[in-house]
């Protein structure tokens, strides 16, 4: 099988003329069939080159019932010739009956679109508002998103980050547990409703990020071994063996990935992936898997004429990421740094534990508004090493900032998100802290009308052992912290409802005052000459240390912003700050916005 | 800890006034002393920042015997306060009673250098010898190859590489069982002898590379993990634990290995170090440990004024290795292509088994005189991938080539070298194939005059289990192609001794018409302004696939030379191949090479 960007290959795809055209992955099999469930049809495929199968067939309607069925005479799961093994299909695009059901003959071209006017967005333009298709509504599914598109622009962000919707267990998960990374999540509503939303989202102006994991997969559904070599034991993850992206027949699992990008570019239109937690992607080959996607990405791109973005989330302080293709790097477009998230948030007095121990608050907030790396080759007490390269060259639209995602709420033991945590003051200071820095803000929902519920872990396994792992792993987790009765249970359904936003509370007076707020520190953001552009050369940090406050400066050809920011509980002043002909654009604690300080405001007294 | 490249930090070292200085890595220990075992003397040790213990004394004299006391709390080994681990120094220069001995205080500045005159060797100049000191000589040791020096000179190579010298258990073995990376060999003679030796070479003009084994550790007498975490589980390796170069922690053990590095230039005056299988270093660092060794090497050239070269040798066709530091590369001189080897080798009718099933034979020999890489981007059925990635910018000098080498000779279950595996006349072409080759040649010790005894693969541990381990490995990897009682005892003593060089052979009539070729062929190399530059762009080479011929062309503004090469058995000609204007200069089948082509020489007939 060779990648044509122009269109899927990998599993069952349908050619204009209706024919289905099957390609599988097995290298050990030494029979392989498709098994058309409510026909009963059995069609042989046929073997290829370096472990392919391939069939076309005018015998498979669209949106029938198939799987495989594999002999295999070497693989780790054996067969006899009376029993083959049942498997539905690694690059299905549909399991309308969960991860253990059958795979649907769905076809993706099927779609009529109609966002050709769509021109995309740049990343000096993105404002992510990261969702959960789950929790986000009330019904939880991509029809009722649709419903919210009017909100959202209202807000002003430009794009929505969707968290991953490749089909996992049950009903309720954040999503990092898919098994099939083709196949949209049945319960979300299926390829059919997402490729709506994004048509109608495109159509209204607003870009569609979707969140993929190409690090691990979950623990229950996930046949992929029964089809080849898809993991290596010469890495260990937390996962256990590491995707094999590196070893003996590594090619074909290259590809299913590279595969999985181009679709949802292609037929999905989605317009920037977010790739989970790349640092978990083990290779050493000659070319990083990334930079391989990048290069078809690349072709896709000059193919259709529309940009697509990679961003990805990266715990590594390593440019050589985000650094074009020319350069040796791997052509990523922007990074995670949840080191300003950190730095950011022990500013505001979280307890130094886990991964906040390496952040002393206002002066590593600081050196992340003007550097993006904190650590950028000092020893590092949490990793116990030295860490990070300075990234001097790299643009402020390659870095994507927050004051909180789904993952630092979520992680903790009963998912407080910070809006019960900190007072209204210091909320109203986060987003600002993330919305005037010279980097791409993400922002997470319900963040901008302060929910109050929980974003906690929850997980709709059905395999007993697998449930009861996940629970006793959350307990461990926080076992240093709290009793372990206090951890919410992963499994059951109320702490998934517990997770949904309140949309009453924006009725309520300081979350419609928030909400007012967030729209307006987003249109500042969007307006302003100076706050619009990405460009780091005019990028000033001044840590005030025994303050607690910040002094952000931001200036080009089109003038100079500065941005004062005070962390600490009291009024202050910023003596000797006093900056001619500047008038004050934006005050956090003003009364409009809930605040006291309608003449003498806290922040920037001194300034005319 | 800070690493100066002045002077040797880790482990004991004598400072100028004859005091005795110790750093020590031992990040577990809750208490570490240092024994002087004759005096029965403690010193304790002070605990310095990250994970060191340090220690300044004048009660240590040289050569004093000595060893640390580990009291760990939390280590994998626990001890309890009467009862302190000893060990001896894991950066000890000297183990003159073997693996298991205490550590000697041996000062590396007493040695008195004579060589200051030396002004080292260029890639370009390199002709490498490789020996093994235990099996070169009949002694076995350094000062034995020390007579050996103006026979090398006469072969007329430039540089001998000497295999592995850390110190391993027992008194025989090929050195990559090395447990103390700093410790010369107490058999060979210990660190003096090979000072000595290195500066008698320098005297009389012959480089000295050593080689150094920087990916894992012997079996036995391997200590290292009562210090410190030097292993890490998130890689597999062939020989378990990958040494840990970038998990928590690493920053000491990246350090110890630098510190190795700077030793061997500073203290021992190598001219090169030859890494051993930097593919099996796993390093997913910002800064790879291979660039941040060649950064610290940089420094110290420019510091003492030398040249000195990190030669690699490399299962990967990934020029990242080779290029500069500047382009993001490595930074490493040169590396090893195993696939000139294989292509050649199979060439002159090797079976295609294991590593041999890639290469097709004179095409790909041909492939490897062009493009150094065989495999560039094309799928490997033995790796089962995709490999490699195009070298065009990468120099001749950056690529080192052989016929034989230690491993390819012992890898074999027999050890059979190549002169009893192939005719007299292809042990000639084959050494013009590597002579004539735009890339740096290596001939492994023996090879110049057909040696005939094997070079087998011999251990002498002192544990029984380590012992069966090897022996039943040995027997298994040969399993499919030999009964298991032919295998050779690597542990027998006998099989060491039928390993050494027999000299006498020199004398007898095949062997010294031999070594008169080699030495001409090296001289023809050395003086011939066309054979002697690496620039690559002036070389061609076309395969005859009918003949099992080839033509390699090399020119560049100083003349034009044609290589024929005859790998059949019959006698060709090169119809259509007369060139016009020149002369044969070198005839490997003339009567004079104990050849029968007098007139009509076999493998240039056409030539005038």
């Amino acid at each position: 099988m060779e990648i044509d960007i122009r269109k899927r290959k990998v599993g069952l795809n349908f050619l204009e003329d209706g024919t289905a055209e099957i390609w599988l992955w097995a290298p050990f099999a030494t029979n392989v069939s498709v098994l058309i469930t409510e026909s009963e049809l059995s069609l042989k495929m046929q073997k290829e080159s370096l472990g392919y199968w391939y069939l076309k067939s005018n015998e498979i309607a669209e949106n029938a019932e198939y799987c495989f069925a594999l002999e295999n005479k070497e693989a780790e799961q054996q067969t006899t010739d009376s029993q083959p093994l049942l498997r539905s299909d690694p690059a299905s695009v549909y399991q309308k009956n969960g991860v253990s059901g059958n795979s649907t003959a769905y076809n993706l071209k099927s779609f009529n679109w109609t966002d050709l006017g769509w021109q995309g967005v740049r990343t000096e333009d993105l404002i992510i508002y990261e969702l959960h298709t789950g929790t986000f509504t009330p019904t939880g599914d991509f029809n009722s998103i649709t419903e919210k598109i009017d909100y959202l622009l209202e807000l002003g962000i430009t794009a929505i980050e969707i968290m991953p919707v490749a089909q996992f267990p049950g009903n309720r998960n954040w999503g990092y547990d898919g098994v099939y990374p083709f196949a949209v999540q049945d319960s979300y509503g299926g390829p059919e409703a997402l490729q709506q939303l994004i048509n109608t989202c495109h159509e209204k102006g607003l870009a569609v990020i979707l969140d993929v994991v190409y690090n691990h997969f979950g623990p229950e559904g996930n046949y992929l071994k029964d089809f080849g070599p898809y993991f290596t034991a010469k890495y260990n993850t937390p996962w256990g063996d590491a995707i094999n992206f590196d070893d003996a027949n590594c090619d074909a699992v290259r590809e299913y990935f590279i595969e999985n990008c181009l679709m949802w570019f292609r037929d999905f239109h989605i317009d920037a992936l977010r790739l989970d937690a790349v640092h978990a992607i083990k290779d050493l080959s000659t070319t990083h898997i990334l930079a391989e996607i990048k290069q078809y990405v690349n072709q896709l791109s000059a193919h259709t004429k529309r940009e697509y973005l990679l961003l990805v989330e990266l715990d590594l302080n390593d440019n050589t990421y985000i650094n074009p293709l020319a350069d040796k790097g791997y052509g990523m477009d922007a990074q995670w740094i949840d080191e300003f998230h950190h730095a950011l948030r022990v500013t505001t007095g979280e307890a130094k534990n886990g991964y906040y121990a390496d952040f002393n608050g206002i002066e590593h907030l600081a050196k992340s508004y003007r550097d993006a790396y904190v650590y950028d080759g000092q020893y590092s007490p949490h990793r116990q090493k030295k860490f990070g390269i300075k990234a001097e060259r790299n643009q402020g639209n390659q870095f994507i900032v927050f004051s909180q995602n789904h993952d630092h709420v979520g992680n903790r033991m009963l998912g407080e998100r910070t809006s019960t945590l900190v007072s209204f003051e210091m909320l109203k200071l986060l987003a600002a802290a993330v919305l005037c820095s010279p980097y791409i803000p993400l922002i997470f929902m319900g963040e901008e009308y302060g929910e109050a519920n929980p974003f906690q872990f929850f997980i709709s396994h059905t395999d007993e052992d697998i449930i009861e792992s996940v629970r006793k792993g959350r307990r461990s987790e926080f076992a240093a912290f709290h009793h372990s009765d206090e951890t919410p249970d992963p499994q059951s359904e109320d702490t998934f409802n517990r997770s949904k936003l309140n949309w009453e509370a924006l009725n309520e007076n300081q979350h419609k005052t928030l909400f007012a707020y967030y729209k307006a520190l987003i249109a500042l953001r969007k307006s302003n000459p100076v706050l619009n552009k990405l460009d780091r050369t005019g990028v000033l940090a001044e840590a005030l240390k025994d303050q607690n406050c910040l002094i952000l400066t931001r200036s080009n050809q089109n003038g100079k912003v500065y941005c004062l920011m005070n962390f600490s509980k009291e009024t202050q002043g910023f003596p000797g700050r006093h900056v001619a002909n500047s008038k004050v654009i934006f005050n956090s604690a003003s009364v409009e916005w809930g605040g006291s300080d309608a003449e003498q405001p806290a922040i920037n007294d001194t300034i005319n």
